[in-house]
């Protein structure tokens, strides 16, 4: 071959370890999903690209990856799962239960300029409660979003709210007019990663004068919580979740404009790089994309940041190893005494390989081991098979001890 | 809207149940693969489509999905497994540690035309060893391929062998030209599908007189196993695997030109659709795709196919409910004791929903738990609360049982 093969840019492989530790977080998602009654959902890689075009704006239009498909269609790759979701809800209405609580852990592709940590494909994890606007489904939200990060381990988690009707009101107050509410919460919604001065200047930019920018900050600082966010955190009590993690934050934005009620972020506060996602109601945007009235509360979570900090706060378990033991194989005649123990430890459920090759030296075999990682070694020579025995040895001190196969399989019953 | 928004022909949104039949027999496979201590591997959805085109033969160039992405590159989808892990080999030749025992779960694309059971984006299974010419390894992967049967509860899978030379080598001694020892395979490759004649026809239509290819059919009948597929199913029984379930069928081929040594396929007799997957040996394909010298052997598990006869064969739990338990809400004022009651169910890692409006009257909220197959309903009036006890309503009989909120936690702990 010429050219060496290679991934495609902002592609990733996952091998061994990397994929284990995708496969741990993903487990532990779906089972705080799971415990809350939230339904899994998967859609297709490839929609018509009608279905996506116009729906994100028109930046992100140029960042579908979209094509003719050998039948005239022009299809893409998902972008995110509220638009297939919104989808579901409208050609399924008739036999799903509503409220709907589904969750979504699909991957979505996105034609971006690669850079550290911006991938082309990445896994998003979704979770939305679709056709009520009762605000104990605000409540399970928070409770939810809140419950993963406690399973992951991650008892440090910040999860910040407010109410966007709220940031509206106070925004129209400071004398701002209603057409330039959006523009001003997506300067707002810089607060975290620039400072007061530079949102101030931002904001004269748009036309909106030092004075009243300032006088907008300030109102927005002494702010206090709504009656609603005291409900809804209220129920987040209610539901075992201690509310200390939760911080009124008035001066939270979203940079999405079809927030029309709870809006939070997490951060995690040991994890330098920002929010690890968040969310908000959304009352209004399934009818924009489907036509279909259905009101909605979800959140999105950054599988990847929520990968990259359990892995800082060491959250993560050791999967440098993809076995506990290594059963070697002494020679050719001794093949079959190695694979009875081999399958004696797999039926107990503990990960185990033989060595394949009855040709290699017990040296080579235990550079193997050491190699993928493998904690103990499990040698049966001539003397060993004979007396129906085997050796254990420990690859962490080099320590030996001898066990018969028999007690094999009790002790690690 | 216009147009109703649907699913692209030939793909699949898969909903609540589905969706955990899916997840369920993906971790089954997990749990058998990680026991026998091989290593997941996740490669991305896109690759070059050079590395693909030219590799599976002009008609399957036609049905990968590729096309021209916004700089200019010529991608495509997944169309198998084989020709990314493959890269994967050549690219990570340095670090990988060989016998590389790698698995890899995920979907594929094929612009096929979308009939009854066949899908233009499915899951695939495989797993293979590669870097190793060792019995042992054609040993393991029958091993682990029936452990995943197993693991299901199929205990009826048989899994037909063959050698692929011991074939060859028979063609050949009929009097066959080398030329035609392929197309003489792709033929023999049908008799579970036509009858002995319909083949001698085909055979005939390829050249081949009835009278040789009688005495073929024959000769490959009245033949006995080869010592290394003797030795390699005697390696099997060392691995604890009741090698009952393997039938040496001589006249088993496999349609593709690689493999090289062992070949196998299995089936499920109570499962009337064929094959459920297969694979074999095949130690200078990787060579052929990406230029490094690697010996392998693995398989490919027909994932839907696999599903579907698990689910005929009731093998699957019972889906249905996505939660144990509908905690009901009796009034607003009583909201906050079903939340309590919720959060102790949930603690226990017990899947239960809170009735999420506070405003709908029981026998609505009964309706749900019923609509949503939840089995048990959880009632809770000002009687209950006073008491701090609540009702347990089994969906099933209608009866219902008193218990004390103090109790739940120990009862299903």
């Amino acid at each position: 071959m010429s050219n060496p093969p290679q991934t495609l840019k902002g592609f990733r492989d996952f091998l061994g370890a990397d994929a284990r530790k995708r496969a741990w977080l993903k487990e532990k998602i779906r089972i705080a999903f799971e415990k809350f009654g939230f339904e899994p959902l998967e859609t297709p890689t490839l929609e018509y690209e009608s279905l996506l075009l116009g729906k994100y704006g028109a930046e992100a239009d140029k960042l579908i990856y979209g094509f003719e498909d050998r039948g005239g269609r022009r299809i893409a790759l998902r972008y995110d799962q509220t638009v297939p979701t919104a989808r579901i809800v409208a050609q399924y209405k008739n036999q799903l239960i509503f409220p709907y609580k589904r969750y979504q852990i699909q991957n979505v592709w996105r034609a971006d300029k690669p850079q550290k940590g911006r991938f082309r494909e990445f896994t998003q994890c979704d979770a939305d409660i679709i056709g009520s606007t009762s605000l104990i489904t605000d409540a399970e939200i928070l409770a939810i979003y809140a419950s993963i990060y406690l399973e992951i381990g991650i008892t440090s988690i910040k999860i910040k709210i407010n109410h966007r009707q709220q940031l509206i009101e106070n925004i129209l107050n400071s004398g701002i007019t209603q057409e330039q509410v959006f523009t001003v919460i997506q300067s707002i919604d810089k607060l975290d990663k620039k400072t007061r001065e530079e949102v101030l200047e931002e904001l004269a930019d748009k036309g909106i004068s030092v004075e009243k920018g300032t006088s907008l900050l300030d109102s927005l600082e002494k702010c206090v919580m709504s009656e609603t966010l005291k409900t809804i955190l209220g129920y987040v009590k209610g539901m075992g979740i201690d509310t200390g993690i939760f911080e009124f934050t008035p001066t939270l934005a979203r940079g999405l404009d079809y927030y029309t009620g709870l809006i939070f972020e997490g951060i995690i506060p040991e994890y330098g790089v920002g929010s690890v996602g968040g969310g908000g109601r959304y009352d209004n945007l399934i009818k924009d994309l489907v036509g279909v009235e259905m009101p909605a509360v979800g959140f999105g979570l950054g599988f990847d940041r929520t990968l990259e900090a359990a892995e800082e706060l060491g959250k993560i378990p050791d999967f440098k190893g993809s076995s506990r033991f290594l059963v070697t194989v002494f020679s050719p005649e001794l093949i079959n005494i190695s694979l009875e123990v081999t399958s004696l430890l797999r039926k107990q459920g503990i990960a185990t390989e033989c060595y394949l090759d009855s040709g290699k030296r017990l040296d080579g075999q235990l550079k193997y081991a050491n190699a993928k990682g493998i904690p103990f070694v499990v040698i049966i020579g001539p003397y060993e098979a004979e007396k129906r025995i085997v050796r254990i040895k420990d690859m962490a001190d080099r320590e030996e001890r001898e066990i018969s196969i028999d007690a094999l399989s009790k002790v690690f019953a």
